[in-house]
């Protein structure tokens, strides 16, 4: 694995638990944890039960003894790492997004497919499709119970930059992070969008708005209290959005609204997505994450109405390995049920999903909507995954 | 009053009711009721309280003992009507839409102006604004607890015509309807968002869509069964629009994302709204109409979380007149609150709000919005309430 | 109609307005309101829209013009008004709880049944059971959708007295009040519980509390406020229940637990019962009064749940006359629908429910809950209808 | 460890990754399993990460590598085990409920208290207690913010026995199980309430019920098909209850009302708890396991109402170690917070809690509400810890 923070954290808590709770084909060995900095990693590798660790992830991929690279990276470093990890022969499991660039995607969408041909394989960490409820939720509407998919409502809502004088970290630095809510938060929306409908989104009309565009640097309190106190704070410009929002259209005809915000001020993680058809509509919101709302409009209209699936029972996706209904799971086990099906695949010698090509694909909206949003919110079409 | 379908049955419950609960400066008296055909007009009035009935509007404004015209018919004859009956010397009570054209609109608003010189008022029917939950909501971000409003998510979702064998009734109609879920259900969101900002929406980007293009003539089903099992039903064109997304920017740098839709499967009649601020949020649900929810974001985080304010209290707007906490009341009554004010206003020579002013508004945003998604999305400046 | 307090609006707006939403065999008319204040009662029937007035409720009963009398008074005059009416021959219609008594009960009841063989009709105004989500899961219940009834569990929650300093007010006297929290909120679950069920209840275990046993004497504060601020505040001993706490068997083996609290803070009317059955549960909460939640057990595991089913279609009980689906009304319209009800009743010569006898049944649980109570909780039969 | 089901894959869970979040004073080792198969146990020992595994419950005891033993097996084995293993010099943490009889219990908590005296500690397992949102509601409450507090409302809402032709397993053998929903459901309830209000229960009545008395034996169907189509299913007697419903009186004044039923239709694990006191109310359910709703009555009347705490900040007990704010956790980790608490009270040499008394006082209650229950729900005083 390479890097240790928020995400190394997370997947290395399901590397560790998956084959205690499933019947894996094979047992993930957690054999070295890679950062820049020795002490650093030695202690995390500790922490987190890895037997080794690295400070040169090429290094790390020149490695015999590993099969698997994870990569946890930020955003800007993934296609080096990837590109270089299935040169090497190693599968390698990639946080979102993808990449930074649609041309570094595209490279890495292209090298995975060539991996794959010689089953060497690759996935993407949009983690939130193994939310059993939205699991569930693609299974009814791939069982046709919404029959024809007519609109998504997607909200992503967190508020953890409302106050104007947080500082400007790197995730507030397009140089670094890319993009702000869009990226970091949209991506997740946009894969689930089309994952559940099982439509591409194929144009969008895009607004993308920097709400507080001056922010003390990091620092800046606590170094200079003095200064601060004088209201002398130096400050540098947020060269990210605060906030994206833009309609869409997908491939068979559906339309979209999302939004994606770390200005919702009350809302922390409101990863929320709803999917409307002829026959019905499913509704989820991640701070409810155990639950699917779901509406079946082919009942009689006295007894319809929107029903509460609390999705921990054990014929549930994933949920056999768990609790007794009722006992519900976090938001770990996200990661949990992503290894255990990318190492299932890896078994199998099948391709797991969601793919690079998955994420190249997701990559394209965002960079649709950054280039709607540049021109006045015209309406912009979705680049092809193949080059023309 | 002209006009006796579902906002003229509403509206009469509203005047019968006002002087029973509001303490009145002057009782309204229901004098005459006006259809087009006698019979069915005189069976109205009678169920619905009034002392006679007209049909013929022009004899109803012409009568000396009605000062007040209440207008309740279909958008498209809402101009002529008020016009005249300013003219006259009336008050006027006008349901909304305003009118079915900004031409119109700015037609009437200019009148109300010269008549309001004169002594005579009018309104606009956005009886939301009368939702107790929602004078609350204003009320708190005129009094500054949410700080710099940043975001508005509006949502208005009825489910009504999901069905594609629903018939082409004249609601789906442009040359009657002006437009589809944009005018009859967005018109809403947007006043509501204007007066709870306190803002005016500047621009928009919008996205319209007709899910259903066609559909059966109405009685196609009926009328020709035979016809209707072979499969030979009758089809038309449906001309306005499904549904409408639009995200927008507001005058003072707020922005918003608005979706008005008759296909969200499931709801009824979701008109949502929140509100977000550097100081807090309030989010209102109207499927929920006795609640607002808000999270203060000046409290302790530990202790801070968003707030289920059951909206029945005597302090509450207009609630002292009803019934004991925790006791709820009813759609009608955001009417019933209308006429309380509108009566008010016209006894003490105040104007009342929304003005035929915020009804070209809304028109006017409206309008863009239909501009914008005829050009590509692109976004389009909301047109000046005074003419160049 | 005697009485013009809170039952006495309720009702009145009842009358004036079943008609104009319901095509009733008869109309009614509000011929005369009676209070002991002339000046008062002549206020309130110019107010709530009757013709004329009286200050001696005998008076009024002994009117030729009037069919019907409504009583609204509280529950100490109930027995000797109903009799006095039914025996002059009048339609009666009885504010719950039927009296304070079981004697006084047992005497209305036989008073009506005698009356009912003459064409006069009398009916107790458990209001609740008009509440469409209620009515609705009657139907439900009465339709064997929850199949054998296992449990109740009924809560009655309220918080207006929550505060020590709250006054000692006659509703806190038991020799005015009879009871407490249990003859004000528990008769409503009780006669629900039974309504719903189709089950009466057979034996009570209880516990009363008086969790504030003293209180200021009204005006303690306001008179002397000298003497208030020295702490020399004069109070009395309350003599009623605050909270009422019993567990119930039902005759045909269900088990229920009921609560009925002025403490429990922060709800204001949240009169909620739930019933659970083999085959599904119904659960009601009058703080959303327009919605019944349905669990159906029947249906795949995997896609059961909570359903909140908007009880605002137009073929829900009393719902075709109100507005559109997802357009709420309130709860003065429990006894619109009371109203509609014992006209429909009046004219077609059936006899309306609640009966009296139904109201008597409410009597002897809250008799048998008393005396359970009092000593020691020991469960204790409820008394039978008809007397050995 | 002792024991494998449900609750040694929870502990075990638990123990594998406490020191991965929490910074502990010492690492645990999972040095042995204990099961009596030793196939099965040996697998389990395998899956859950132990070193090694044992059969016998007295060797695994007398090992010399073993400083803590955990107890998860059923409850008519725990007072053998845990006093020899207190005996033996271990740290002992045992399942609830404590043992199957107050007289074990007693045992039990006077062993645990010569214990600790020798420097050996020992915990019971209410696990409950270290949801993060039930930890806050217990700090809320000691810090005053609810005031007096007056009154409980619990339930314990579970359906999986509702089907009539569910077999008769050992949970629905008084013999084995000790009682039914009472003691495995109830219990929490007890000392959850005990924990939030810092009182004891002090008195009791009790109706426990039966509803479905005879079950087909385990078996039944599976076994003779034939025999089962023909109806001649055997059956036995269910001995123990499948719901409980108490209300009590707690030592400083508050009362309660309880259910704990195996029979609430739709309901899988709604452990439900709401505390009301003169300034405010909280209220928990686990199938919202990460939330709190919290009524402060402090607040002006109009802006207040119950607030719902997602109760993921950094701030709130136990949280540091997780995610960001909005990001759930699951049931697992009440355990893992009981392993975090449990070897920092060791290391520190405080008492852990809650202690082997605490189990008792909760046992004590238990026996109290089945003797209520046999003699016509009589209030019943609990017992004292300290016999006379």
């Amino acid at each position: 694995m390479v890097g240790y923070g928020f995400m190394g954290k997370a997947h290395s808590q399901a590397w560790r638990n998956a084959a205690r709770f499933y019947d894996l084909p094979s047992k993930p060995e957690l054999t070295a944890l890679c950062g820049r900095s020795s002490s650093a990693v030695a202690a995390a590798a500790e922490t987190y039960g890895f037997a080794g660790w690295e400070t040169d992830w090429e290094r790390l991929i020149a490695r015999d003894d590993i099969d698997v690279v994870d990569i946890c990276t930020p955003g800007d470093s993934h296609a080096e790492i990837a590109l270089a990890a299935l040169e090497a022969g190693k599968h390698v499991l990639c946080e979102k997004p993808l990449a930074n660039t649609v041309e570094q995607a595209r490279e890495m969408a292209a090298a995975a497919e060539r991996a794959a041909e010689r089953g060497r394989h690759s996935m993407v960490g949009f983690n939130y499709r193994r939310v059993p409820a939205l699991a569930l939720a693609r299974q009814l509407i791939a069982d046709g119970r919404l029959g024809t998919v007519y609109q998504v409502r997607a909200q992503y809502l967190q508020d953890w930059i409302v106050d104007p004088e947080f500082p400007l970290v790197w995730r507030l630095q397009a140089e670094k992070a890319g993009s702000g809510a869009l990226g970091d938060l949209g991506a997740h929306s946009i894969d689930l969008a089309q994952y559940l409908t099982g439509q591409r989104i194929t144009g969008v009309s895009a607004l993308l708005e920097t709400l507080v565009p001056e922010r003390p640097l990091p620092g800046a309190y606590s170094g200079l209290s003095a200064a601060a106190d004088a209201g002398h704070v130096e400050r540098g410009r947020v060269t990210v959005d605060d906030a994206a929002l833009f309609t869409a259209r997908f491939e068979a005809g559906a339309v979209g609204v999302f939004e994606a915000t770390r200005f919702a001020t009350g809302h922390k993680n409101a990863m929320r997505i709803e999917v409307s058809g002829s026959l019905g509509s499913v509704a989820f919101d991640c701070e409810s994450l155990n639950e699917l709302s779901y509406y079946d409009a082919t009942m009689d209209p006295e007894i319809a109405g929107f029903r509460r699936i609390l999705v921990t029972e054990p014929g549930h996706p994933y949920l056999a390995a768990w609790w007794p209904p009722g006992h519900l799971i976090g938001y770990e086990h996200t990661f949990t049920h992503e290894i255990k099906d990318f190492v299932e695949a890896l078994a199998s010698g099948t391709r797991p999903e969601p793919s690079f090509a998955d994420g190249l694909q997701t990559q394209l909206v965002l960079a649709a909507v950054a280039q709607s949003a540049a021109k006045d919110s015209t309406y912009t079409l979705v680049g092809r995954q193949s080059q023309p």
